[in-house]
């Protein structure tokens, strides 16, 4: 990504504010204002937000302190004019100065409500949210992006071929999260966004996280790992293990499983959408008579962000297309029981998906 | 924490609605719902919110797969009445049909504003920031509070007091970083929040983070580092080290910066405003012809979050109170050339300030 992408990108947002009618986009710090502008800035209580118009200017308000870090990120280089505060000043009424009176202003969804609504006050108009407008960009990766999403992959794979290091009888949870954390920053990730070890009973929950629960042996473990490299790009991948030998019964429903999960991936193509993709997993598990168990989506997109578009959920019509990068992670869930989960980040390429993660499907016995 | 604690902050709110005349509060996933119910639940895009009324009834609505982990967190025996919704619910309206008609309605600051607005809709009001309704409650720290963060200090001293292992000529920013934040995970921090190693003429940038800027001998290094404990409570400490020896003239500027930063120490009373401690520091600073280059303000709080009320700055007349816990950060920033900051944080306790960092304030010669 060099400047000059970076400034398509913002080209686009330009012309598809023109495209839907509207004037002006104002982005604060996340996702959206670093796919945008490479300016990874942090969520601050001070205002950073860059604005752009469907005429083709944009510009980015940072407080003063900032100013070096906004340089150092090249801001100007990439043709959006730089705008400083300082802590005397309303940068609110700073920006809208300089952009001008507009009327049709978006914002983007995960901006704090504090700064949309100081920023409808100093553009003096209600504004909406930008809903779409960034995501369907987003959700189409470049090569680059591509790339970046194979990096992380292959890093959390690392942390999942070290398991049988840290996950033994005995330990508890939250013993076995903290090993787990640190071989997530050693392989290469720049933070650890979440560390789910759920074992036995615990596995019957999709987002249980880690707890003081000691391990036994002969317990299915979900453990669903996931972070940000210094790309920006997330990774997510989930295995589940057993201490041991797992109940037979188990075993029977973890092939079911490692069907369906093997299916959805094939069924990722671009014949197929989002929903149709969800299907032939859910199929394959109420088949089984599992189908009850299964109660979440079958995947989410990733990139930037852990969760944004598209969702490989029932109700989403849309055709996969290259460059989407998405998981599929089906489960079963067995309350007071267990549960297990296999989940691969894939990217489609050359009109199917193709997996960013590698270690084995089966049932890990450790 | 205990259940009862929780209960007690829940009511607190209640009251602080009533007393506004205001009737309902909704608050998202974040801090501010963490310090009101011990959920630190994802910021997911599926809903998550807690709602409480003036008159002292709460609900909490989670989507279905998150339930297992909010009962987890014992949110109904804090009194609040859990709520759950499928995938094919609209929960804004499952949480609006709950609570019933109100027209005063308060969000917390930081929700995203897409989620405000939905809120917005199903409710049928208008709603307004809650601003300092629960941030004046979470800027007095109770005992429970005050330990947490004397441990997080603790935890970040570790890591400062290991620097000499990694900063070293020859290596860059990004490598040091790199091994600091491993560092951050392995001294019983839950997530690394921030790393500031910045080397010579990058330490003029107050919040620059790390670069492939090469370390050289004689530079000073500012090296400013935090992260989140297991207790949700954050650590944030800056210490200045030199590779080799500084320029004299630096050492002269380092000698009254650490003159200004234990002077702001030991204002740092109930007998003292907030800006009456800011002004400390910057008359130092300034007295010696400094005053320019210290351009930001003296500390921020920090709790749940790492930075919150109350901030010690100009124009904040509020007087320091017993259980605020705050940074005292003074620092100088020589464009092109370099800069430092000596940061600790503070907890006010029996009416002074007491620091929960205890690694050395001298410039560190490694």
């Amino acid at each position: 990504m060099n400047n000059q992408d970076f400034q398509n990108r913002i080209s686009q947002i330009s012309s598809r504010l023109a495209a839907s009618g509207q004037e002006l986009l104002l982005v604060t710090p996340g996702a959206d204002l670093r796919y945008l502008t490479g300016y990874d800035a942090l969520p601050l209580e001070r205002l950073t937000c860059l604005a752009v118009t469907a005429e083709g200017k944009s510009w980015m308000i940072v407080p003063e302190l900032e100013k070096p870090s906004a340089i150092a990120h090249h801001i100007p280089e990439k043709g959006i004019e730089l705008l400083s505060w300082n802590e005397t000043q309303n940068p609110y009424e700073v920006l809208a100065k300089s952009v001008g009176s507009k009327s049709k202003v978006l914002v983007n969804n995960l901006m704090w409500v504090e700064k949309a609504w100081h920023l409808q006050d100093a553009f003096g108009s209600k504004a909406s949210l930008a809903n779409d407008l960034i995501a369907q960009m987003r959700a189409i990766k470049t090569n680059a992006e591509v790339k970046a999403l194979v990096e992380a992959g292959a890093a959390i794979d690392v942390v999942h071929s070290q398991m049988s290091k840290w996950l033994k009888p005995g330990r508890t949870e939250r013993e076995v999260g903290r090993d787990i954390a640190n071989a997530i920053m050693e392989s290469g990730h720049s933070t650890v966004d979440f560390v789910i070890v759920a074992s036995g009973p615990n596995g019957a929950s999709p987002h249980h996280e880690v707890s003081d629960r000691v391990i036994n042996t002969g317990e299915p473990v979900v453990v669903d790992i996931g972070g940000t490299m210094p790309s920006g790009y997330c990774s997510d991948s989930t295995r589940t293990y057993v201490l041991g030998s797992a109940p037979s019964e188990y075993l029977d429903y973890y092939a079911v499983l490692q069907h369906a999960q093997a299916q959805a991936c094939l069924a990722a193509t671009t014949s197929n959408s989002c929903e149709q993709i969800d299907a032939v997993a859910r199929e394959i598990l109420t088949g089984a008579g599992l189908g009850d168990y299964f109660i979440h989506r079958t995947g989410h997109g990733i990139g930037l962000e852990t969760h944004e578009e598209p969702y490989i959920v029932s109700g989403n019509s849309q055709l996969l297309q290259n460059g989407h990068a998405f998981s599929i992670e089906p489960g079963f869930y067995i309350p007071n029981k267990y549960g297990a989960r296999i989940e691969d980040i894939l990217v489609c390429v050359d009109g199917k998906g193709v997996s960013t993660n590698n270690t084995t499907h089966d049932l890990v016995e450790l």
